[in-house]
């Protein structure tokens, strides 16, 4: 059975709220870790209708500050207190987020956390790598917004061949071999045979990857960025009849955010963060996919599952 | 047709979020006015799903700064700002709540709202009228939590009687006298006749009233504030098995709920802001109905209206 690679929808609509919407968060499940993406008004509810546990998250990343993108994040942190959280908690943001929730913790009292709430300012200039660790390398990468705003970038890293099974035995191969074989060199016997490598290896499955990219104008700097990920969330506020209202508000119509998918040549094309004056985003969907066929119009609690054959 | 007096259920759950339930917040509809109690996280939401119009919300009530009371007010106003509105928005409150909401309006950049907001202070040492209109009166009264908190009750004022049709071409009434009838005096005819005022009048249905006390240990002193009205919404937290727990924490049982509502005379009892340890509130709802049997345990989106006979 593959790792889990898979995002769960949490809220799909800007910043207007509506009856059957929540404003923008996703959670990505990265081989059992979960990685919560922007923190609207109503995450807490929203995650737990999806059964996922509080206390598995320790990573949020919050695109900017625009209300629609972080309104539930003193409400998820204090519930953290009530659940007694001790884990560090990470949140990757605007430097000046740590002093507004600091206010809002001193406001609302909280002498004590009982665990340690990590704040990483992101970089708003320049593509950072924000998160490195064995299995996988997350990135933010500016956006073009009215405020400072980053996209994030998950992408796993790539995993070793196995030896097939009975070839060690079979050519009688020396432990100390075994990671260069790995690393894709041949092997040489005692007779001096050279058995090639991609005889020795099963292949790794190839590195998932995942990008999010809201809010931000039609921005063709990011392409070389999200080039090929496997899943592309980007916003898609309007539809074209409304362009010049995106252009004015820095937001993108369904086909800004299809032609970024088919030049960055990504595998699957999410879109949302629909403005509440379409009572569904068929238009948007039909205007996307005549660009970018592979494309999905999100919607709450649904999941989006990477799977490698 | 009578006018609706009527509480929509917003949030009916404690702080600890659940799947089903949000945290604090109620509608209360007097003859077409709106009123919002609380404002817990997911309130906007709420709001739209039972097409309350957000423009219809001038006066909104905040008992105490706990956050599961108040965390929805912040995108409340946001939606507000941009829907445009100019009418002003009264937020009765903790005085504090006024600079913490400028602290916020001022980190979100937001320079012109477009409307007042005015704020009024609660007086949590003692009973007060807060909103005093022609047909509607509203007080707050103090509760007994571990920060300052505060109920309210709204009350319509009493109607005068109209006078009965035709009696006043029967018995020649004059106009200056239709006051004084209206006020109950007798009539007395151009012959000496005396007309009782019941023989003129159709008596005004009763003005009808309702209380929201939440959050509160039991706390006796509200009795006499609360008597007789026709609908009690009363905090229950906890079933008599965490009774101790209720009096650490100041919150109470459903037995104390129903106690306050069987000495208070009040015509239904509604019970709410249920601990999430419960899966349902039936334990909770049965030790209320024991001692109060006209109990319901309130659920999102349910109506409750009192209407005159």
């Amino acid at each position: 059975m593959q790792m889990p690679f898979q995002l769960t929808i949490l809220g799909s609509s800007s910043a207007m709220p509506t009856s059957k919407r929540y404003p923008t968060a996703q959670v990505l499940n990265v081989l059992g870790r979960f990685f919560l993406i922007d923190c609207g008004e109503g995450t807490q509810h929203q995650l737990r209708k999806n059964k996922i546990g509080f206390g598995r998250l320790d990573h949020i990343f919050i695109s900017h500050l625009h209300g629609d993108h972080f309104f539930g994040l003193i409400g998820f942190i204090s519930t953290q207190v009530l659940l007694g959280r001790t884990k560090d908690l990470h949140i990757y943001a605007h430097s000046e987020l740590q002093r507004y929730t600091q206010y809002q913790l001193d406001f609302l009292g909280t002498e004590e956390l009982g665990f340690r709430l990590v704040f990483h300012p992101l970089n708003f200039k320049k593509e950072q790598v924000i998160f490195d660790e064995e299995k996988l390398t997350i990135t933010s990468f500016p956006l073009h917004h009215r405020i400072p705003c980053c996209g994030f970038l998950f992408r796993e890293k790539s995993k070793e061949p196995n030896i097939k099974k009975g070839k060690l035995k079979q050519y009688k191969i020396p432990i100390r071999e075994i990671k260069y074989i790995k690393a894709g060199a041949d092997f040489q016997t005692e007779k001096g045979d050279i058995i090639p490598n991609k005889e020795l290896v099963i292949p790794p499955a190839a590195p998932r990857s995942f990008a999010f990219c809201s809010d931000t104008a039609y921005h063709e700097s990011i392409i070389p960025i999200i080039s090929k990920v496997d899943l592309l969330y980007h916003e898609a506020t309007f539809a074209e009849s409304e362009k010049k209202l995106a252009q004015a508000t820095f937001h993108s119509t369904g086909a800004d955010a299809a032609s970024i998918a088919k030049q960055a040549n990504v595998g699957k094309l999410l879109i949302g963060h629909f403005s509440a004056r379409y009572k569904t985003p068929e238009i948007i969907l039909e205007e996307a996919r005549a660009i970018f066929p592979n494309t999905e119009a999100i919607i709450e609690n649904e999941v989006f599952k990477v799977v490698r054959d």
